[in-house]
């Protein structure tokens, strides 16, 4: 397919690098130049602005959050006054579900398509190709972008919904993530405070209950206290829980743990973590309870 | 082996008739004595008295809370007064921290040897001989033991450490559990009310970032709304989050979400909720969104 691809940030960069490698016409776009050379060695061409990535059949935004979205869609010259009648914009960002209705509106108004898509998976997934993929949107436009998935991804859940319920979905599931990080969090710092090896807990625990994933990579990170570099940055994650308790104040539902998190996040970024991984909210429990490194 | 066992509830009854299957010479004790007399036929002899439990080279108890075990340890002709010198007593039950150290000092003074051997698993793991043992104590006395825990369960994580690191363990893991009930619970209440089905919802979870039996099992009983027979009745679960709150507060350990789910838990209490299951906070959750079944 012609697409373009924007936003080439640490998940960004790989997945354009995988379309390009899997044979699509791809022109990217980068707010700062120097990230779009290694991928025109690669085979892709290079916009100088946003429109001029917009030429295709679809055009795909990976950016790091509501702001930068907005700008690239509704900015001078941005998606909505380049991309051609009937072509698709598919959203991947973790965004928010009122700027994913809003897109939605806008895009049909403007007679092109609106795909909402965001992934799960940290930036090693994304370069891997194996993310897994959340998508809504008109069933013509999902169709036609699944080639496109496939290559992306792993796997590929379409929703029978509107798009924004794929961002809501993402945004949950940020929480559900968030919400183990801190529950291993105060764990290890009880069974450390009591003597006990966190790495025999956490081998205890990842073999029996919790063989998941996010148990394992994240439960390694706390036990090593390894916060840096960060897979995903702890100002991304308080991003994701102000996010969630955004949604769920438009949908009135009370959610007492996000509301927890949300202040976590806020103090770990208050205390300079802005550089780590936001496993490092599970830091603040041991810290509380005066446990040593 | 020539054991003891004592405590027939939904836990203890499969455990106990896996030994009788197993070949060990059993003796069986429960306070209430129709839950012995399935047993009898299987194989086992039945005592009227603790005591009568007590004449083997181990005992082990299965009992609901601390004040059972009390009971049965120090009570009048309990196990402490019973068992002969050398001989095990296996604590399987979920007790406090400070009972089991307790119980250590108490054995090792009456020249007995104790044994602390929490499980994970629901009554079907514990019938089907698959639970998961943690064990803790000296290690002579644990490796006597094995030939048991290879009957019981499917694996058996010896610790280095006094008893007492196997309660702190278990009750961690049952607080790592019911922090993935409650997020689910938050997480559903959200999607749920968006529309989305919460079936779907967990496909998505359960098969990407959650493959854990924890989230599959509690997230299909959230979205059956199945909270009736109880595998682990709320009760059980107030009492578990009461216990790691107190060894957290014995070693001054701050847990926020433990104490809040101690909160959410005691509020089940309140609205009826005994013969629920543990998972039915998430109800908590749905309600106070105002989502209806």
């Amino acid at each position: 397919m012609k697409i373009g691809f924007i936003g080439l940030g640490r998940m960004g960069s790989g997945m354009a690098a995988n379309l390009i490698k899997t044979g699509h016409d791809v022109t990217v776009y980068n707010r700062t130049a120097d990230k779009m050379a290694a991928l025109v060695k690669q085979g892709c061409r290079a916009a100088d602005r946003v429109a001029g990535a917009c030429g295709g059949e679809a055009v795909i935004t990976m950016l790091a959050d509501d702001s930068a979205v907005e700008t690239t869609v509704f900015g001078n010259e941005g998606i909505i006054t380049a991309l051609g009648k009937g072509c698709i914009h598919i959203s991947m960002s973790t965004i928010s579900v009122s700027l994913s209705e809003k897109l939605a509106e806008a895009h049909l108004r403007a007679g092109q398509r609106f795909v909402s898509a965001p992934v799960f998976g940290r930036p090693e997934a994304a370069a891997a190709g194996e993310l897994f993929i959340v998508a809504a949107g008109p069933q013509d436009a999902v169709n036609a972008c699944m080639p496109l998935f496939d290559d992306l991804g792993q796997k590929t859940f379409v929703l029978d919904a509107k798009p924004s319920a794929a961002n809501l979905i993402k945004l949950s599931g940020n929480f559900l993530i968030a919400s183990a990080i801190e529950a291993l969090g105060e764990a290890m710092a009880l069974i450390g405070k009591a003597g006990i090896d966190e790495g025999r807990y956490l081998d205890i625990m990842t073999s029996t209950l919790f063989v998941a994933p996010v148990y394992k990579n994240y439960g390694a990170l706390i036990a090593k206290r390894k916060f840096e570099p960060a897979g995903f940055a702890a100002p991304l994650g308080y991003k994701d829980m102000r996010l969630t308790l955004e949604a769920a104040d438009g949908l009135r539902v009370p959610m007492p743990f996000a509301s927890l998190l949300k202040e976590r996040f806020l103090r770990l970024l208050a205390q300079d973590g802005d550089k780590l991984d936001w496993s490092a909210i599970a830091q603040l429990a041991a810290e509380d309870a005066g446990v040593r490194d």
